[in-house]
């Protein structure tokens, strides 16, 4: 099964206490790639400007991320700055340049229509709709999204949501979107109106997986030094949905390892600076990690 | 085997989303007896107030809880109030009227010397000392502390931990009391200062014990309508030291279902006021939350 995402496509400057990186490869959609890209083919749609240095992504290519849905635009890339607090929970944005990404539209290659799964990364809820009118009949469509775009452009966003099947966001953003404090609760509301599951990302605390009929909760890999926290949720999001798309069937069971499988690359990620890490290890290293995971929750 | 357990005992004035009680009985010792006596007896010191009606705690006597240990002294009881924000994860505190609280001084009665856990609920770093001074030989000592007496009596609070086995914790008392906002790293300077093992609580986010040979994460039971979060740690402590003292000996399991039982016992308590909740249920419901644990985390 082959998988569709679209996204941004970032150069990040990034600075924490472990130090700093200029222009490196990011987005939610390199990042997303990066990570599913262990277990089936990617197709990637997103813009990048004309400074844009393809050789940078040479390892996804060999990863089979197939780059024939990138558009290059006139104009420059896309570039995002921000710093790190010392305990990596918050951060400061210190400038954001959309460049070619304030005018992206998401062309949609025919071949790229049939592609089972589908990644809405977190971009304008207006062309996340128009993605999906494109597809074929998707398997499984799992959305991201933003405080930016609950609060505001809410309307379109709540029509994502009801088409999509699967929404992942994280804890505060769910309290926003649903307005409700406690987060069983909140899951209850958007699973009564049409969501067929819930993926709550709560970074050191883990992560919960909400279905009409399934309630599962992994804990964060505890990870003693973490170098960088960008992309954490976007290569979740990528071992999630990249996991699903290698399964014969999906059960209860393969959500369930989807979640744990999202949370072990997001634990690999944030070692080191952009998707760095990931260059670096293999399935066995994922598989060793899922078994702690398993060995950390038993009693 | 039994345990000994000095804390605070109050008449709380609670107001929730969910209600309100008046001085309802409350403190840190008698949230944990409530808990901890499902498991075995326990021996309890504190202080009450001429004012104290005992048979508001005579649910307790019937559970195996000793109370020849409590002070009756000239004056009125501790009473606390407090309201609960929307979310149940804030609470402005309304009052606190020390009354005979505030000169307490722990007798501990000669047959309750040789108890064999010791749980040090949250009073002053001086007085857990001298409870310990008078203890024969406890084959397990457990610590509770707050923020109060981090940043107020550090020095007396350093000898404690020093001197007990487990320190009990939140997230947020544990990366004030060590600098470090990373969970993990902040647990190995303690570890390796002589603590044999930290439990650290996280509200809807779980708890993690952490030992120098184990890590175990358990999520928190998603309890859909919070009514009081009011002894919530209290409770789980009285699980967690209740399931160990009843157990035949402490293997690494114990301290991990030790950590289950807390949890489960918490989650209980929370979905009333007081320890009202704990008055109506039975082992058999702890096991099948137990259980609802188990199956929430397996993948």
């Amino acid at each position: 099964m082959s998988i569709l995402v679209v996204g941004s496509i970032a150069l990040d400057t990034v600075e924490t206490r472990r130090g700093k990186v200029t222009d490196s490869p990011g987005g939610s959609a390199l990042y997303f790639s990066a990570a599913a890209s262990f277990f089936v083919p990617v197709n990637i749609v997103g813009v990048v400007g004309e400074d844009f240095d393809f050789s940078e992504i040479a390892f996804l290519e060999k990863k089979k991320v197939d780059m024939s849905g990138l558009q290059v635009e006139k104009g420059e890339t896309f570039r995002w700055g921000g710093r790190y607090h010392d305990d990596m929970n918050y951060r400061d944005t210190l400038f954001t340049y959309l460049n070619v990404f304030e005018t992206f539209h998401p062309v949609i290659p025919p071949a790229y229509r049939k592609s089972e799964f589908v990644f809405l990364a977190n971009i304008d809820p207006a062309l996340q709709l128009e993605v999906l009118s494109h597809m074929a009949s998707p398997t499984l469509t799992v959305l991201d999204t933003m405080n930016f775009w609950i609060s505001g452009k809410r309307e379109e966003l709540d029509e994502v949501i009801r088409k999509v099947d699967i929404l992942i966001l994280n804890d505060e953003e769910l309290r926003e979107l649903t307005g409700s404090p406690n987060l069983t609760a909140a899951s209850s509301t958007l699973l009564k109106d049409g969501l067929k599951g819930l993926v709550i990302k709560k970074g050191e605390h883990g992560a919960l997986l909400i279905t009409a009929d399934d309630y599962f909760a992994t804990p964060a890999f505890p990870v003693t030094e973490v170098v960088d926290p960008t992309g954490a949720g976007d290569t979740f999001a990528g071992g999630f949905v990249g996991y699903l798309a290698s399964c014969k069937r999906l059960t209860k069971n393969s959500f369930r390892r989807a979640v744990a499988y999202g949370s072990a690359i997001a634990s690999f990620n944030v070692e080191s600076f952009s998707y760095n890490r990931l260059k670096e290890i293999e399935m066995e290293d994922i598989e060793n990690r899922l078994l702690l995971f398993r060995q950390m929750t038993r009693f």
